[in-house]
């Protein structure tokens, strides 16, 4: 498709995986903020664990905003709104956790993410990376959509390693971590100024 | 009927489009600002994902506040008010999404929605269309209505061309867009002034 | 009834007619501003739709305010309280949105509205009046309560021309609109001051 | 009983009366006021009618604040409690709404309530006294009490007046009313200053 | 058991009497002020009757400040948390209104609960004590306690002495009262500064 | 594995004890603070109960503020955020309160919690720690995990005593306590400064 070419490093957009009974897909998470209180919006027909996730997200930014170069009273300032199109399509568990976390990140300091990265794998709110389900199928939708990097729960690779066709394994980088940090090293472009340079630059 | 010919070009009032079992509908969607502090009213039996789409409306609008030429505080000022009629009809689905979108842009920039256009549309925080159902239907409903030009998610273009019998395709202005900005392009008309001058020489 | 004669026009009090199953019914909607903070108190038993449409009103006053002559800043110093007796008896639907909406009027432009006169319709956020059901029986049940004029959406103007006897039809002023301006016209008279000197000479 | 000759009258203490399946009953309407913020605490397993009927008690007072000699400011530097007892005993219905209505209007006038009066009857928001069910009962629980003067609503009164026993009528100061203002004047004493020299005389 | 002879007299803890189906049981009230904003918090798995009574309680004690020697804007500097252990059994009914009333009085005035008291009834707005159920079972489980003190209602004098075994009445020290001002009188100790010397003499 | 190897001592994080019906497991709280106005944000889809023990811990460490030397004024300075891993896992009941509460305490202490030391137990409001259960589960999995000391109820001692193999019992480091002071005691090390020099050195 013509549409994944078009794609470009945005601020607040992730690509997220998710697993249903016909396989596996993407997700794209989109994060705005806007002039507000500090208020957290959720749409996307979400379930509860999924709302959950977002709300442990949404905190580990504020409580690591020092590490992040956030002004912590950025945070009050703006409301957040979290939405994962398409919007009738119900959608619940905690698998998008880093994928969300790594949206809000994003939006507060103002660093593009990488298009060509998809992600899954639950966060707690130290930032640890719990392990998720479905891999197999959503290291497959990926594949698809043209995406070779893949992050992925360190807890899930031998699960990984075991199930994977090699062909498909050799195609893919697949990257594991056990802590948000790593994905923000992997998935955070530099900060908006200069992405925006090296853009009009390709 | 007499009615449409009284139609007028107004602020806040854009023609969305449903799908309903005994086929299309028009679907008038009346978008209202005033004095409060930044809350959204919906009303119109509107299901959970249909007010989710006016959050997605609402958000996205707000986010590009600055582009679209409008003092981010002005949010903070007024109460918006969205009211899908006829009242007791339940609603629901995304598809009103970019109507809701156009029908906030017009009222915080003064700019008159076209009533010779209607719009079905999924919306993303990004402003990307997504594709919706019932194109036919809707397409047919809008033809009745004596409207012409109807705008279109581009990702339904494929299924449209090959489901509308041509008489149909060649009388109308189909127009399909995957941005809704393109969509403003289109609907939005100059800012009130302008507009008003024009339809007093009218 | 000797009640009937003690009727007075009264600021905040608005004749509505219902339809119930075993006929029409004549309904007082009751509109009162206090001191407070601009929320919105309903009561009567009122279902989603009829609160829906209370809403509505509201929010159309509100945003009419300078055509109507009402400072907008009056809407923040008091709380609104619309009631619609008797208390225990479950009411829904949109059709009292008109005797809602030209209740609220009365209450922030202090003109008292016209005892006499009943009315039904559903109303929109741009002042439109949508037509109802229940017509035969509410003009009936306003004819039965000795009140003579009743106010109609026009586009039930044919049906009730078609359904109603002609005697019925002939003793009646019955009065088809399609925009609350022209209720306003016909149901509010001059502010109370006027119609306070009016009272006393007669 | 003893207790019935202790009874004094107290400011925000009223005698309301109840229909029950095995008759009538006394119910103790108890209004206090503390320092606060103007909210509304209802308790006494009241059901969604009955808490309406609390609502409107408070805006008829709020409204009629100059009337009734209150400071419109007063509603804000003070919650208001109502309780109903016993509070395991689920209660409903608009016939305690002039009991309430008197009973916040005491509060707020330091005006103590007669104790040897009862009252039932529906209240709206313009203050009229609306028909309720269950008279005969009430007025003989009311005759059980020792209490000789009951508030009724007027139109019930041709009721009242053929269903009950001529030598309980005969008994009873039966008074029918029709605004809220005639309970007003026969409930409420004098402010609190003066009744309390009176008692110290007796 | 030791634990019994360990209790001291306690700011903010008061013994309450609970039936349940298999006999009577202590039910300790915990009560806690923290700097807030006046807001109530209610745990222990409490039903609505029971948080209803809390809210009373609440009332009662705001309403009473001035007699209670309590400067009324202390109970908008703090929030107040009142606990029923154990936090796992649903607990209901209004009997532990005057021990929960007991509770927050001794939490605004400084003055700790005796331990060697145990309490139930029903609490009104005004103070009130109405019998509760129970009370049988009640007794005997204070005295299994170690308790002789219990306080009751005074309208389940009767019935307790006519059900309760003659060897138990002689027992214990059964105090009935029909006003939480008697409660206070005997179940608070003097303000805490004097029962910190006494305790030390001890 | 070598996951408990790396284990830390870090703030705001304690290793509770959870039963479930394929025996005892390890559960990890996880509690952080950031920059807000006092609310508390529970996530891991925790039941009623369990949501109350977090309430209740918060109450207990902000009546305790002077005692714990915290500064009062810091609780209304930040949102306080409690989750337990796993998201999607329903977790309820009393029997984390204690650990919660240490969490707590150790957030705005500063001082770090001993991630060698597990602990069960329910808190009431006075700090009172009452006994749970599934003891037994609850200690071999702590000892699976590698943690010899565990925390319990004193009120459960002698059921751990009479249910445990001996030689589980002697290779463990079982501590009974009855008030969460002892928890603290024994859990949280000294302020943060301090043990961070500690950890570079080794
Ligand atoms: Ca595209
Ligand atoms: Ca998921
Ligand atoms: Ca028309
Ligand atoms: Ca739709
Ligand atoms: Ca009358
Ligand atoms: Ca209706
Ligand atoms: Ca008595
Ligand atoms: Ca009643
Ligand atoms: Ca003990
Ligand atoms: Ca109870
Ligand atoms: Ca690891
Ligand atoms: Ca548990």
């Amino acid at each position: 498709y013509s549409t994944e070419k078009e794609e470009r490093d945005e601020i607040g957009v992730v690509t997220g995986l998710a697993w249903t009974e016909v396989g596996g897909e993407i997700l794209k998470i989109e994060v705005t903020k806007m002039d507000g209180k500090g208020n957290l919006v959720l749409t996307g027909s979400l379930g509860d664990v999924m709302k959950e996730s977002a709300r442990i997200a949404f905190s580990y930014v504020k409580s690591k905003a020092k590490e992040l170069g956030i002004d912590p009273e950025e945070f009050g300032k703006y409301d957040l709104h979290i939405h994962v199109p398409a919007g009738a399509i119900p959608k619940d568990g905690p698998s998008a956790g880093i994928a969300i976390t790594t949206g809000i990140a994003s939006v507060f300091t103002n660093r593009p993410v990488r298009s060509d990265v998809a992600m899954t794998g639950e966060i707690t709110l130290r930032g640890k990376v719990l392990p998720v389900g479905g891999l197999k199928e959503k290291i497959l939708a990926a594949k698809r959509a043209g995406i070779k990097t893949v992050i992925l729960p360190k807890d899930n690779k031998e699960e990984v390693m075991s199930d994977l066709p090699p062909y498909v394994r050799k195609s893919m980088n697949l990257i594991f971590v056990d802590h948000i940090d790593e994905v923000f090293k992997i998935a955070l472009r530099e900060e908006k100024k200069e992405v925006e340079n090296q853009e009009s630059e390709s």
